[in-house]
């Protein structure tokens, strides 16, 4: 790959779109335009604050937008019992100084992609509000957009509701926007996302490397890792980092090819990702779903990058 | 009333929406602020067609805005066997030599509100995408709004459906965040709205005054006397009238208060107002409900109205 | 009509149910083959309990069964706020010294329908639940069913929720099996039966007549009329019994032909009546919907059969 | 386990119903009490037909009960593209001269349950249909039901839609009235029972052994075995013989404790079986539910039993 991939990430930083970010950030073959925040783990206000520290702290030149404060249509979910009250305990950070751009994420959203000469690959690891809300407000976007990288759903077993995962059922009708949009997607769920698991051995070898990203990759693990050690897990999954690491190597990945819907009843599967991996239903297939990770080159793809960051 | 009702009148014109127009522009009391096209009847490039057609037609200084063309969420109804193949089938227009404002509706809305030193009124009588979407994008907004008189909904009979309405069916999500924005909010449903008939004594009353809204009220009605007379009906209501002339003449309408809820379950009840006007479900009211017209005195304010139109 | 009609009245007694009861033991065209009581109003202890009650009270010979005891598939709603904690609260019974039959009066629905040389009428003024039951257990009873005369639903506002009337409310699943059934049917729904009231002139009347059965009419609605007193009403109607009326005296009612579908979904719609009275759907039409009510007429049928009874 | 088990089995025979039949008669800790059938894979007809054809064909004096002819509440659906037009394609039998008994399946159970000194166990391997009429014309069986180890569900993917299983997709609302039951349940889905792979070396083992059981496994599991391989395959589950296994040989499976409920919303996700496995919904463990074989002892089971069939 000679041409750098242009690429907007929309997180709600969140311990693991940090890592995403820091990935997306340092990798030679991404050109990262902009980052765009969106309420999901915690409220926008906070997510977007996450952002402009980790972006601070770590010295980057990334224009940072503010997005949509509540999903488009249900009430607001939020996530403090995994992420923590700040939406990204565990680090530090000093006084901020920098400031988010004045333009709506969504807005920002519409504007890069109506602009762009080529088109801009997209990689939302939070609710996908701020994309849904730019494909309905400007729905010519559909064709200047690469294609969709995202974080959320599974085709298995849910985190936030047995049926469903968090970042989909946090804003249903959204990702139904996106899934229904004609973009072209790749979906990194549960069933994927679960795999890549930072154990305690990768966060010391992390920190090993000694730089501010790879002690910063220490601090926010660490927290994890004690949550999730109190819900009887050895070691945290890094969701979001997938989705970016999927765009750089693919080749570390295994999908398949689906028809996914996202289910709107209102019951015990609302936020459901239907995965037909079949063809049973005739329905055509509008993403490409995680199913197998080689963990391996996984880490060392992180490592490198996070090598990179200063 | 000393001061004007400043307005924003959201449509989908449609002839009762033409009509609605008329009487706001009129109005000495309303000021009306902007026009804002939305799909509903038909596609928006028609509504918003038909809209300038209008305001050129009758001479009328009122900037036009194009809004949303598809429903938040679900999928594209139309109506064209109500409103003709044009949305407003009936009247011959002459060349069109007007053009909407460049801004997009959702974004006028959001900056004529947020920059309004008095609150705005906003008339909805199409498909509530426009509002509902910028209480998304900006929720700021609700704290000026002074209200929301809309048509839609019913709390008995539907039309489009058995149980729901064409413009709340057409967009069932936009109408949740509408009726659960906090805003206050009138409603004009089908259960007043049948009663603002308009036989063919009153097309000849309103011709009969001999300027150009007149001959255009003719016009326009005589397609819907004709097609309300297929389904056997006698005389053809002008639903979104109803909303303009409650602003002025609130004395010529009963209402009840109400909590109004929009059903989102994708079966047979899909896009239903439902309308507790009881209080048994213990939810608090968000909304008037219209249930009665004084229809002589309806009349009466149309046709000054429409007189006083060059 | 000189046959008389072959009548089962299944009910979940309940003042309103107790005069339906009296009407169609009265009547010299109806002949009650026998009466099923089913949890409504009131768990089917209770409503059994005052099913015997009636009979026994009035000197009936006519054979009561036991029904069942929840709803086909949701969980029980019951309504001690309408009928009291006996479901029959107001008049005063002796000691009860009649029983029920041993038979389940869902099998003996099925034994009675499928035993028959003539079809047989059912009118269900309670929940559908035994109907349901019974047309699942042996489909094959819906061809000796003559027609369903109901009690239950709406087109306009329900009672229970502004949706729903309390009847299918309490199980919309039996209500489905019994409308899909292919049985011709008849409904009574709250827009027909709030109109046979029950005035203090009306109650008057009937204590008048002298006999057991005018006052128990008097002691039953009169508890009626103080509780829809507290409700802000002059007058409690008596739903149920234009269910039995209609059967012998239909010249005393406006219907309309609809289809009719209950809602499944469980949100604000749940156990909705939806009839399409124009045929917008498409549907075919399933049954008979009662809209108008000769009122003067209803009360002098009554009177005359209360009268009948020693 | 000294005390044989008391066990009825209710199922639509099928290819692998019929191995389960096989193994429930056989194996000498179990006392087969009746067999009701039930409509699934086919028509109950077909079904019935089937289960007395296995019976007779292998000189079995077990009482055979025909059931529920469709589901609760739902349009049937059938399954002829995997078990073929018969219900039970593949084996030839010879004349059938044996009779289903006259009492209704659903009749039996509650008549068997009541009057049963000890506890009986349930093993349901088609829709759950006569489990779930029983249990609601009858509540007071569930203190009689030992435990109900039944086919159906799924926690990762379904077969018949992306989101459920058959078995629970033809009739989801008696699986919840079953699984809402109170009943303590076993449940083998999709995520165990894909384990129970019939390959070639299976097929022809069980022929080896050279009588009519053998032969009879023989002929079926070649049938579906083609049938898979259309699918593109390489062998096929004989999903309801593991209920029967489990009862027996419980150290042959893993098993979680779950609460499970049953997806009632009509969309996308109806019928499916949603298993909270790590308590993150509050709700109560109602089930146990199957998630690992250990295949080789399983067929070890299955030889063992059809070799003693005479």
């Amino acid at each position: 790959m000679s041409e750098k991939i242009k690429m907007i990430l929309d997180c709600d930083v969140g311990h693991d779109d940090a890592i995403a970010l820091m990935l997306a950030a340092a990798h030679p073959q991404i050109d990262l335009l902009g980052i765009c925040a969106v309420a999901g783990n915690q409220v926008v206000e906070k997510t977007l604050r996450n952002t402009l520290n980790v972006v601070q702290h770590l010295g980057l030149d990334i224009p940072v937008y503010g997005g949509m404060d509540r999903p488009m249509v249900r009430d607001q979910i939020l996530a403090p019992d995994i992420h923590g009250e700040s939406g990204l305990d565990g680090p530090v950070f000093g006084p901020l100084h920098t400031e988010a751009q004045k333009e709506h994420g969504v807005n920002y959203i519409i504007r890069a992609l109506m602009e762009a000469e080529e088109k801009i690959t997209l990689v939302p690891v939070g609710p996908l509000t701020n994309i849904g809300m730019a494909l309905r407000l400007e729905p010519r976007i559909v064709d200047k957009i690469q294609r969709i990288v995202l974080m959320g759903g599974a085709f298995g077993l849910g985190n936030r509701s047995p049926a469903a995962e968090f970042n989909i059922l946090a804003d249903p009708e959204s990702a139904h926007v996106v899934f229904s949009s004609g973009a072209p997607i790749v979906m990194m769920g549960l069933d994927l996302t679960n795999q890549a698991l930072a154990d305690m051995s990768v966060i010391e070898r992390m920190e090993a490397i000694g730089n501010k990203a790879g002690k910063l990759f220490g601090d926010m693990m660490r927290f994890t890792f004690e949550s999730q050690k109190r819900n009887g897990l050895s070691a945290g999954p890094v969701h979001d980092v997938t989705a970016v690491a999927y765009l750089v190597r693919p080749d570390l990945f295994q999908t398949r090819p689906a028809n996914v819907e996202v289910c709107l009843d209102k019951g015990l599967c609302y936020g459901r990702t239907v995965c037909d991996m079949t063809g049973r239903t005739g329905k055509p297939q509008n993403a490409l779903v995680g199913t197998g990770l080689d963990l391996e080159g996984f880490w060392d793809l992180v490592e490198e990058n996070i090598r990179r960051l200063a």
